[in-house]
C-alpha cells in the first residue's frame, strides 16, 4: 500500500457510518419518490407564510457573512424565554450544539450517560470524540431517569443526555420528575436536556428555566414545531459560563443568514406557531385512531410524532416497516430491543395520514 | 467556587475567542451602519438572479432536512471538475471542512505547517483539537512554498496548508509552482490546498485536479466568486479514501437544504459567474488605480480583494484602518509583521468603491 497520511488513531478507529439513513437515499435505491414523508419527525405544516416571506426577502442578501454573534436571535430568545442573551448559545441545529458540547467535556474513555436507543446522533458524537457510552434501558417506553442517574453516579460520568419530550417513543416526564432528577444531579455532571419537542409538549412537561445552574443545558431549535428543520437552527440555553464555553470552539461565522432572519420571524408569530401545534395534537389523534382502527396500540406522545406498538417482535415490526417502505410510505422504527417492536410516524398533511392508514391496513394484511 | 461541570484541559486552556470581528458587531459597537461593507471578502455583486429565484422557490420545502449524502450537488460538482462523486465531500462551508480535516489528522501536540499571517480561522480549529501550529513568514508578500515545505519536513507535520490565491495578501503561485510542491511533499503529509478564491484567479493558478495523489486536499466554496458567504456551502476535492474518511465525523444532517438547492442552481448558471469575475477584475484594477492616485501601491491580486501597502508600518496602517472605519467604510488589514503594513479592500459596488476612495483620501490627509 502507498505511504499516505495517516488519520489519528481514534478516527481511524470510527466506522464511516451515517446515524440514519435519508429518505432521498431510500428513494434512489427505490428508484421512486416516497408518496407521504412520515419518517424523519419534520412538519409538512412548514414554516410560516411570514417565514417564507422573511426568506424570500433575504435571498438577495445571502452574499453577506451571518452575524457571528448571533447578537439579534439571541436577543428576541432571551426576552421571549426570560433569560440574557449570555444564556443562550445559537448554532446550525442541535445536532451541531451536541456534537460541540461532547467537545467540551469528552475525552477518550470518558463515560457518557443515555438510554439504549436514545438519539443516535448524539452516541455518533460520543463516539466521535472517543468517549464511552453507557446505555440504560428504558422502562415502560419511557427513558428512566432513576436508572440514568444510578449510571451517572457509579461511572462517575461528567456527561448524560435525555430529551424530553422522548425520541423515539414520544413519552415524556413532567416538570417535577425532570427537577427532582436535576436536583439529585451531581453538580460535577453536565445534563443535557433536549427539548426539540418542547413546544408540542403539555406545559406541564417543561420546568421552568433557571440559569443559575450550572450543570443543566436545554436545547430547543427551530427544526421541529417552527418547521425549518431544513435551515438548521437550535440553542442552548444554560448558565453564562456554559454559554461563554462554546465561544471557544463553535464555528463563529457558520450560522447561515437566512436562518437567523428565518428564526426571527418564526419567534415573531407566535399565532401560526400555535396553529401548528394544534394541527399536530389533532395529527396525534389521528395515527392513534388509524393504528386503533388497525388493531394496534399507540404509544401517548407529546411530540410531532407518534410511535405505534405492532404487538409482536422486533421482527415483526420490521416487516411492517418494510411493507409500508415498499407502499411509498416513509416511516422509521426505534431499533434497541423492545422498543423495537414499535414503528414511529411523523404527523403528516392529512391526504399524508389517508395514505399511511391505507398502505398499513394493506401491510398487516399482507403479514398475515 | 461552586462545583460545576469540568471542561477538558484542553478546551479549559482554549480562550472564548472569534477569529475575526464581524461588520455587524462593529455596526453595534459604533452605533452606526457601515456605508461600504468591503471587509470580508463577501461578494456584493451577489448570487445571480437564477440562483436568488431557486432560493425562493425552495423556501415552502425547508420543513425537510437536508439530503445527507448531497447527492446531486456532488454529481453536478463530480461532472464539473471532471471526478468522481467519491472524491468530493461537500459541508458547511470551507470553515467546516477545515476543521473536520483538522480533527481527523491532528491530536495534542502535532505539528502543523502554515504561513506566519495566514487564514486565522484554521489557526483556530488547529488550537481547537490541541496542535502546534509552525508557522513561516511570508516572502515579498507570497506564502513561501520552500520555507513551508522545509518546516514540514524539519517538524515531520502530517498536515501543511496554504491557499492559493491567497489570503490576506491576494498574490498567487503559478500551477507549476504548486505542482513542484506536491511532488516534493512527503506522501504522509497532507496539503490543504484552500482554493476559496480559486474562480477570481487565472487558470494558469490551478493546477490540473488529480485525485490519485491521496495527500493533497482542494477546497473551494461557494461563499466568494458565487456570492454565497451567507449560505454556507463547501466543497473538498481530494482522494476517495481521504475523502470517505469525511464521514466518519462530519455532521450528516448539518447542511442547509435550500444552499444544496441554490449551489446547484449557481454551479449551472457560468455565464453569470463569469460576468460576475469580470466585474471582480475590473474592481481590483479600480482598486489598483485609487491606491495609486492616492499615493498608495496595490499588491497584485488574483482573489476579490485588493491588499493596499499604506508605504509605512503596522501602526500607520492601523491608522489608516481606523480612518476609513470612522468614516463609515468596513475594511480590515492583515495583522501579521511585515503584512500589517497594508489594509485589504474587497471588490464592491461601484458606489462603495467611490465612497472607498473618498474617505480614504480624507483620512490620508487626515493622518498628515
Amino acid at each position: 500500500m502507498a505511504m499516505e497520511p495517516q488519520l489519528t488513531p481514534l478516527i481511524e478507529s470510527l466506522p464511516s457510518t451515517v446515524p440514519f439513513v435519508g429518505p432521498e437515499t431510500l428513494e434512489r435505491q427505490r428508484n421512486r419518490p416516497f408518496r407521504a414523508r412520515l419518517g424523519a419527525n419534520e412538519n409538512g405544516f412548514g414554516p410560516a407564510p411570514s417565514v417564507i416571506a422573511a426568506m424570500r426577502d433575504a435571498a438577495p442578501e445571502v452574499w453577506k457573512y451571518c452575524d457571528p454573534e448571533n447578537f439579534d436571535l439571541k436577543a428576541a430568545l432571551a426576552a421571549h424565554l426570560a433569560v440574557t442573551p449570555r444564556n443562550i448559545v445559537v448554532g446550525e441545529g442541535v445536532d451541531t450544539l451536541l456534537g460541540l458540547t461532547v467537545r467540551q467535556y469528552v475525552r477518550e474513555g470518558t463515560p457518557v450517560v443515555t438510554s439504549l436507543g436514545a438519539y443516535p446522533t448524539f452516541n455518533f458524537h460520543v463516539a466521535g470524540f472517543g468517549g464511552r457510552l453507557v446505555t440504560v434501558p428504558y422502562r415502560n417506553d419511557r427513558e428512566d431517569l432513576d436508572a440514568l442517574l444510578d449510571a451517572v453516579i457509579r461511572e462517575k460520568a461528567p456527561l448524560v443526555y435525555f430529551s424530553n419530550p422522548d425520541n423515539p417513543m414520544g413519552t415524556w416526564h413532567t416538570a417535577s420528575e425532570i427537577s427532582a432528577f436535576i436536583a439529585a444531579l451531581p453538580e460535577t455532571t453536565l445534563l443535557i436536556l433536549d427539548e426539540a419537542y418542547g413546544e408540542t409538549a403539555p406545559a406541564s412537561a417543561l420546568p421552568a428555566i433557571d440559569v443559575s445552574r450550572p450543570n443543566v443545558l436545554r436545547m430547543r431549535t427551530f427544526s421541529k414545531a417552527y418547521g425549518l428543520a431544513g435551515m438548521r437552527c437550535g440553542y442552548a440555553i444554560g448558565g453564562e459560563r456554559q454559554i461563554t464555553a462554546f465561544d471557544k470552539i463553535r464555528n463563529h461565522f457558520g450560522m447561515n443568514r437566512m436562518v437567523q432572519i428565518a428564526a426571527l420571524a418564526a419567534l415573531a408569530d407566535q399565532p401560526y406557531l400555535n396553529a401548528v401545534v394544534a394541527r399536530i395534537i389533532a395529527g396525534r389523534d389521528r395515527i392513534a385512531a388509524i393504528a386503533a382502527r388497525n388493531g394496534l396500540a399507540a404509544i401517548p406522545s407529546a411530540t410531532n410524532f407518534v410511535t405505534i406498538d405492532c404487538g409482536r417482535d422486533g421482527t415483526y415490526a420490521a416487516s411492517v416497516l418494510s411493507g409500508l417502505i415498499e407502499r411509498d410510505i416513509f416511516v422509521r422504527k426505534p431499533m434497541a430491543p423492545v422498543l423495537d417492536r414499535c414503528i414511529r410516524v411523523s404527523v403528516g398533511l392529512d391526504e399524508e395520514l389517508g395514505l399511511f392508514e391505507e398502505k398499513l391496513t394493506e401491510t398487516l394484511a399482507a403479514l398475515k
